[in-house]
């Protein structure tokens, strides 16, 4: 049988994983880049200017809580801020599918705009292609964020060199240490059980919504706070994936506890009920934030003051006396929380 | 009849123009932007950075010439370029149907990988989705490209200021005034008519082939020999549409000599007998130049040196002594050429 692209490849676990670093990564690497593709990292780094990219396909175009034009300005501006980057510029590009009604593009653009306008980071370029019926699904939209050293990142890095010695120029995946703590800056799960609730047709619909949420301002106030060393949005693949990576990447083992995670009690029985670990499950307004621990309570009490932030706890520790990412529960058990092999929601973003 | 988009509006003609003005821009306009939306040149500016976005949906993924991977990065490229800029970094977002074999998507990354080698612009960061059968048409890729400020833009400006008294920062769609020669750096038409005819298959595809060519060389060359004011990569709409969008925005006539037009004769043929006007099928590794008349020569010469200019020709002249874009003929006659309605060749790119 031919070696053939599958759905698992596309969900932001193990699959992708391997799919992107054999297939594509490795045959597109370039020492020029300060941070590229071999990284993994949420954006790349060159000359300075922080890149990133994310194609939206989410079904349907509008749900609780967002649409599809939200998404893409907030999952975007999001990868730049994960870096502890100050977005700002964003290019829009849209593929259209002949037939798509024009109120339809219209509704999608004045989220954009609100969007863009809420979070301060506008679209300065674009391009537009339609094709023929068939050729793609209504519309999909591949959104592209530039961002900058920030006057906050800047301070964040010096406060944590002062009080631990610890040196670093961006946000990154391998820079968490044994003893960081780890916040997460709300609710888990809300957007892919939102979206699979909807498109089920389940009640709790009426009132679980997506997450969909720029965090730029957010994450300034936190890097303001100072001692932050790791940010990154847990989409695809979840707050499981997310931290599975950081694990890996830093080299350190990561113990989360179970009664910290924040978790809206419609996703709970949500999950319960399509049998969806909510771990897995991607957010669309939510960072995990690595932090240097005598840093902790500071960088808590200031995103807690922000829009998005008021739900934010601390709901792990990096540690080397454990290798993988496991979580102690409530009963006083412990369990590995692996990367999932696959995404439980396809296109959810 | 409700109001929908139609296949005409994706095809950089006019009924893409009011799409993109009415629905998209005029919503999104934000002044933050040095260059932005409003102004539909090739790239955007903010902060001093450079951005332009593409999504390229071509079909069939490989043709004579070139492949969706190639095309990718050279479109990409080349609107950076037009602006004068040099491209730094790429950012590849990728959306591949279910099912795709693995071997098409390594003959794309094999392309992307030595064309980015062959221009010596890397691609940085990446976002891959995999999509359910049916959701897309096997592949499309949506490039991102961030340049800045050369010293050849910064020499090829202070040459004209010195020599004219114009200042200007980047070489942008306004900038021509009348007098000023238009270049086209080769051959026009060869790669919408080369799909076309590929698709087609009728017998002259065995030879013809499409120009997808990366041309930031050749444009750091052509400012070197200074006097630039303006750049474009004739693509979809092609030279028709290219002038008219010059001509519109600059406030100029454009005078076109016929006779100084440079085609492969297989695209004279081909066009002929599949009844399409070679000036609006797209070009993929071409740039008209606009020059202050001083350096005409100079550019040319600069132009011809490199490898994909050996065929630039003069062939236009930007004049107040027209109000639109006429071609002169070969016998002495006139006709005006129009912004095309429609696109002769659907998804070439």
């Amino acid at each position: 049988m031919q070696d053939r692209i599958n759905m698992n490849m596309g969900a932001g676990g193990e699959g992708m994983q391997k799919l992107l670093r054999d297939i594509i990564i490795e045959p597109l690497m370039d020492p020029r880049a300060e941070i590229g593709l071999g990284q993994m990292d949420d954006s790349g780094v060159i000359d300075g200017i922080v890149l990133t990219t994310d194609g939206h396909t989410v079904k349907p175009l509008f749900y609780p809580g967002g649409d599809i034009g939200r998404l893409s300005v907030c999952g975007t501006v999001n990868d730049v801020s994960a870096m502890g980057a100050e977005p700002v510029g964003l290019a829009l590009g849209m593929i259209i599918e002949d037939g798509l009604e024009m109120d339809v593009l219209r509704k999608v653009i004045a989220s954009i705009s609100e969007t863009c306008r809420g979070c301060g980071v506008p679209v300065i370029t674009g391009d537009t292609k339609v094709v023929e019926k068939g050729a793609i699904d209504k519309l999909m939209i591949t959104t592209t964020g530039i961002g900058r050293m920030s006057d906050a990142l800047q301070s964040n890095n010096a406060k944590l060199a002062a009080s631990t010695g610890r040196k670093q120029k961006w946000l990154q995946d391998c820079n968490l240490r044994p003893g960081d703590d780890i916040i997460i800056t709300g609710t888990i799960g809300d957007h892919g059980i939102s979206l699979m609730s909807f498109r089920e047709g389940y009640n709790f619909q009426t009132t679980l919504e997506s997450d969909n949420a720029p965090l730029n301002g957010l994450m300034k106030h936190a890097l303001e706070a100072g001692g932050l060393v790791a940010a990154k949005d847990p989409t695809r693949g979840g707050v499981a994936n997310a931290l599975n990576e950081w694990a890996s990447k830093s080299g350190v083992g990561i113990v989360v506890r179970e009664s910290a995670l924040p978790f809206n009690p419609q996703v709970l029985a949500a999950s319960q009920l399509l049998g969806i670990d909510p771990l897995e499950v991607g957010n669309e307004g939510k960072m995990l934030i690595g932090v240097a621990s005598d840093f902790t309570e500071e960088v808590l009490g200031a995103i807690r003051l922000t829009e998005y932030g008021g739900k934010a706890a601390v709901i792990a520790t990096a540690s080397d006396s454990v290798r993988r990412v496991v979580l102690e529960t409530a009963v006083g058990g412990k369990r590995i929380i692996e990367a999932p092999a696959g995404d439980p929601v396809p296109r959810i973003c």
